[in-house]
């Protein structure tokens, strides 16, 4: 069984435009229960539906209530987000343990739910005593100005961040070559380069060999990838210009 | 000092508003290095100011270039953020890694950049061939639908996130080269491939072109390296093999 999800709980939000892109931030992160606390311009509202993009799921679903003691009623825990830290007695949380928090609660098989304020003014005093815990962003204090959609969207990737912290993200498939193969290239390299004078002195050229098998060892490079870089050596080594170099240039 | 932040890259971003959105997403999580790339309506761009609230000097300071090679040209070590999965050699990377391999190349001095496609239709192969690696996020198959603003908020986050979490990832030797660098080399040797027939037709050439930038781009070549390498390419190209200089080459 997967911990139940939190609730998004919007407190009187004013712009149909902000609860779509709130509905919008959910559904991208796989939230999808969302809660209006007397929303300024009733309920629904086209101008929500438009900027949902696709998340009509979330729309539809959505549930208008009369007081913000009622949308929270099931929930076992609650946070508040203000954008700066309030005095008073309750804890304050940045994103991650704040998700940390919910997570692991929720594997117990506790609610939890997120309050976010109005876009003017934020949370009342009043409201925030009835959150569990207060969650502020790590937001530059010399410019802080998260809306409520964007706010909305970094607490559902943090929360999505905390559920699949063990994801690993596809491994490129590439595999890198089986020594031979790369020593056979190496093994080509060295008296294509001979012969062109490259070493220039006997002396210099095992020293410039190690350099240059450093340099193309060191990216691991897949058996494909070394096909390509044979097909480049290949053709400077083995076709004259079409052109000569100098008429060449002015491409 | 502290390591350099990423530079956020906008490729022919559409709308003023977004590109707003955008400097407001990056100054709330302190960043401050904005590129456009031929944006669509031009710049400066009044929408923009107005939806980056008061990132002001975010969007002061953005500069506009009129390709993504001169947009990247100083950078060592580029992102490509991609909603789906490509096929292709371009390792595949979650914002969590993406943002862990910024950090520990930025204690090496390295300089990131975070390449952001067209609201429609994102960033062409071509485009996220000139970069080492992509990101994608790990949002809900079902569902993904991330805006370039969000997309950079949350690249801002975690980004933020990383260097607050005290991280103790050793800095690698190694800096990975300017793209400059890299590109001066893919400069020279597309016209030498090409009078050599390598390409066969010009249908085949992009993507051949394309498979090449990533087998060369991947391993995230320093300079010196790249100096080797180059030193190989001219050597095949521009010396005759002694053994056949007696044979009459007419060139």
């Amino acid at each position: 069984m997967t911990p139940p999800k939190p609730a998004i709980v919007l407190v009187e939000p004013q712009l149909g435009d902000n609860i779509g892109m709130v509905a919008r931030a959910m559904a991208n992160f796989g939230l999808s229960d969302l809660r209006l606390v007397t929303p300024r311009d009733g309920w629904p509202n086209e101008r929500a539906r438009a900027t949902a993009s696709k998340a009509d799921h979330v729309i539809d679903a959505a549930r208008v209530y009369d007081d913000l003691a009622s949308a929270i009623a099931d929930l076992n825990f609650v946070l508040a987000t203000t954008a700066r830290q309030r005095d008073g007695h309750k804890e304050v949380l940045g994103p991650v343990e704040a998700c940390q928090r919910i997570g692991t609660l929720g594997e117990g098989g506790s609610r939890s739910g997120i309050l976010f304020g109005r876009e003017r003014w934020g949370l009342e005093n009043e409201e925030i005593g009835q959150a569990d815990a207060i969650v502020t962003f790590p937001v530059d204090p010399a410019f802080a100005s998260l809306n409520i959609a964007q706010a909305v969207l970094l607490m559902a990737y943090e929360l999505s961040r905390g559920r699949s912290a063990q994801t690993n993200f596809s491994a490129p498939e590439r595999e890198p070559a089986q020594k031979q193969v790369l020593n056979a290239m190496f093994d080509w390299l060295e008296p294509a380069l001979d012969q062109r004078g490259y070493f220039r002195t006997e002396q210099k050229k095992p020293k410039m060999m190690e350099n240059l098998r450093a340099v193309l060892t060191r990216p691991g490079f897949s058996a494909d990838e070394i096909a390509v870089l044979r097909g480049v050596f290949t053709a400077l080594d083995r076709f004259r210009p079409r052109k000569t170099q100098s008429e060449g240039d002015d491409r």
